[in-house]
């Protein structure tokens, strides 16, 4: 029996994604984001939605740049905190003792403890009431060897990513349940 | 020590949506959607992109209308399916013994067996190369009861979301991690 929740924004599952950005001092910075995800292919895009009230929004205004930088289950308590206060009023990467390294490619700084790491700049924006929607071109994905297998392929359970869910509260990735372009061929019988 | 992966489209967390819409002949459809999220809290918005060549593509534009349609772990075969054939030559929802029921809302159809449904009008689009972001207006979210705790908050376990990995499978949700707005105020006391 379903039962009508109205209007609200609940999905699963949402990331919990930590977006670098330096700021108007070119200080790095960084905000906690669940609104966001992969937009498309070609080019290679992140979406991230943010509030025009939030410092991170200026920084990536002023530098057509960002990473985001997806944490492993150690960094929840850092997640967290990097979602309760203002980068206006905290030096977050220091506060957090996280290590901000420039990117090579695009003017933000990255997160050098995350093993995934996607360096963006901005491609488009979409404004959208109370978020801007930044679309970001991903130039160039970094990932910790730990996580890869000898093909170069990032392992999911390796990279072992935080995910949020509609409960507030994070979760941990649990178990591979089935192959993708694969167990759906069982269907095809049907036809 | 991190390895350069180029412009890739690799994030963590992804979603394993099911994208529902009504077809030009007025037949119930569905896609399987990884690139998308929640993109907006005011007006609630969700955000799916597809490929101009998909057939769901020509069902929203013309209803303006969709759902996404949240499986749970059960439901892997029939998610990979509807991402292995065309709606333009499969009646997905018959051949997967799925039931569509019309929303009351928006010119679409949900999936029954589905636990968490978000019935959307197209509010906005935005072209990304190789896919159309359609923002949908999230206008109700329908939960089943079995989901929802007594303060009706959805349990992000008992909704037991399928989640899209790196590597090409499909995962379940694991253990709670900590609680979101809480554990990261222990980090407050260095400020």
């Amino acid at each position: 029996m379903k039962k009508s929740l109205g209007p609200n924004t609940f999905a699963l599952p949402l990331p919990a994604f930590l977006v670098g950005s330096y700021d108007e001092n070119g200080n790095p910075n960084l905000m906690t984001a669940a609104w966001g995800g992969i937009l498309s292919s070609e080019p290679a895009t992140v979406g991230v939605s943010i509030r025009p009230t939030r410092w991170t929004f200026d920084g990536i205004t002023l530098n057509k740049s960002f990473t985001v930088n997806i944490p492993h289950v150690g960094l929840v308590t850092e997640v967290d905190f990097c979602g309760l206060v203002s980068g206006k009023q905290h030096d977050k990467f220091k506060e957090a003792s996280l290590t901000p390294v420039e990117s090579s490619l695009v003017k933000a700084p990255y997160v050098d403890e995350c093993l995934l790491v996607l360096e963006c700049k901005t491609h488009k924006t979409l404004e959208l009431g109370s978020h801007v929607l930044f679309v970001g071109q991903i130039l160039n994905v970094l990932a910790d060897e730990s996580i890869l297998d000898e093909s170069g392929v990032i392992q999911s359970l390796k990279a072992n990513p935080l995910v949020y869910g509609t409960d507030a509260a994070y979760f941990k990735l649990g178990a591979e349940v089935e192959k993708a372009f694969s167990c759906g061929k069982k269907l095809l019988r049907n036809s």
